[in-house]
């Protein structure tokens, strides 16, 4: 089939090279407002051709709609307007209820469906892009209800040849769930390199020292802005309480340290060990 | 030559292996508490024997002291009061203030290389060793001037073989630069694991959605109790001071969400990103 990918970034562009690569496109259109994106993307080969949004349209089976999440409302709804009979549409945005809110009277609704890979890397444009992206990672597929049959299949079918897990969830759940499982990561670490930064102003030699440690829990902090801004703010609220939580907990550090209460201190590391029980 | 590791976990065990395979050690005796891991070590031929700390110091040329840094003062002080000639202790602990203030009237502290490898992981115990842990890290070595000269160059050459790069540093300095290059990232992931596994009394299925930033953010959660609190605990001012600015940082990041802040949002994300700059 041929599959339109609006957004040729880190998510459309590893998600286009998939789809070419698994044999399910047989023909990408790459669509975006950035046209040395689309000319990279063209050049890497991750698309065929690009096309404005109406005619890349027009031409697709699938339309796969991977861009920022404030821009994903606007252009599924422009999408859901220009499509006919069995012409299916995707996205892979990092919130869900917002979008699901928008498109909820749409007469295309079923058409649609509304999805998170989870997958990312702290890269962004066409040259982050990289074959099996979304391999051994859970896809969630929100309001599953809404998509008609077909539609669902036709996605499902794409993630489970991605070698995705699909997990089926409500959009107010998936929102609950990504703002502790992935945006309060981001503003972790974005406050954790502004921490060291801040101090790098006196210290030049300070990241001579830099380990393992700090490159991974730092490394999300070089996410853009232009991703993440649209997301924080589609799920303020449950971003706000996953971060009121994290500084409450960092404040139980705080105080144990200061108070040097070595009893408190081990039972809130061991605590925290417990993570092990979930990551490998 | 004869090496005597004194902890053979991560860090000495690793340095056992290391030695061995770089040929700078023709025998590695080891030490420890822990005879579990004693006999861990030798099964996985880490180490060539397991001794008492007085018999493998008298047959050491070099003794390797790699335990949580509250032990750490007091065995360099006892390995210190039973050397005697050219016999040279190096201790790998990642505070150096304390260590460096408590010998430095001892009668060998010449014969006493300071240095602090910078590379861990999450796990402990010899089974957590591995071969080429320590190439392309630095090395900290503090109060250069207060190790006799060959002292010093037996370390030096040591972590050379070993693919390390030395920083000279003061003991003062190296514990602040520590506090925010290693030890807060340690006190965040802690602080994560908590918040969302607080979250996870109530929903069994967050976890499924777990993806790849989750895992590098919150992956040091799994360090041990036995080795963290002593750190915390030793190098208290300048934790609390990191993870103060850090607590600062992430109400910047509440406040500009809580008032949807945007421009000022971007802003803080824009500066975070700086740290492209510094890791890969």
């Amino acid at each position: 089939m041929i599959i339109t990918v609006v957004g040729v970034g880190l998510i459309g562009g590893s998600m286009a090279i998939g789809l070419k690569e698994q044999g399910i496109a047989k023909k990408v259109i790459g669509v975006g407002r950035d046209t040395d994106s689309l000319s990279k993307a063209l050049t890497l080969g991750i698309i065929d051709e690009a096309l404005p949004l109406q005619e890349a349209v027009k031409q697709a089976d699938v339309v796969y709609i991977a861009i920022p999440v404030d821009a994903t409302v606007d252009v599924v709804l422009q999408v859901l307007d220009l499509i006919s009979g069995n012409q299916v549409v995707i996205d892979a945005g990092s919130t869900k209820f917002a979008l699901c809110q928008a498109v909820k009277n749409h007469r295309m609704r079923s058409q649609l469906v509304a999805s998170h890979p989870m997958w990312g890397t702290e890269f962004s444009g066409p040259e982050a892009a990289v074959s099996g992206a979304f391999a051994g990672r859970a896809c969630v597929i929100c309001e599953k209800e809404k998509s008609s049959e077909a539609a669902l299949q036709t996605a499902e079918k794409i993630y489970r040849q991605l070698q995705m897990h699909i997990i089926y969830m409500d959009a107010a759940n998936h929102d609950v769930h990504a703002a502790y499982i992935s945006h309060i990561s981001h503003i972790t670490s974005f406050a954790l390199a502004n921490t060291v930064l801040e101090k790098e102003k006196e210290e030049d030699t300070i990241f001579e020292m830099a380990g393992g440690g700090f490159e991974s829990t730092v490394r999300l902090a070089k996410s853009s802005p232009a991703m993440w801004v649209p997301i924080f703010m589609q799920n303020k609220e449950n971003v706000l309480d996953v971060l009121n939580e994290h500084i409450s907990q960092l404040r139980k550090f705080k105080a144990s340290i200061e108070k040097e209460n070595i009893n408190y201190l081990v039972e809130l590391i061991e605590n925290a060990n417990k993570i092990k029980r979930i990551l490998k």
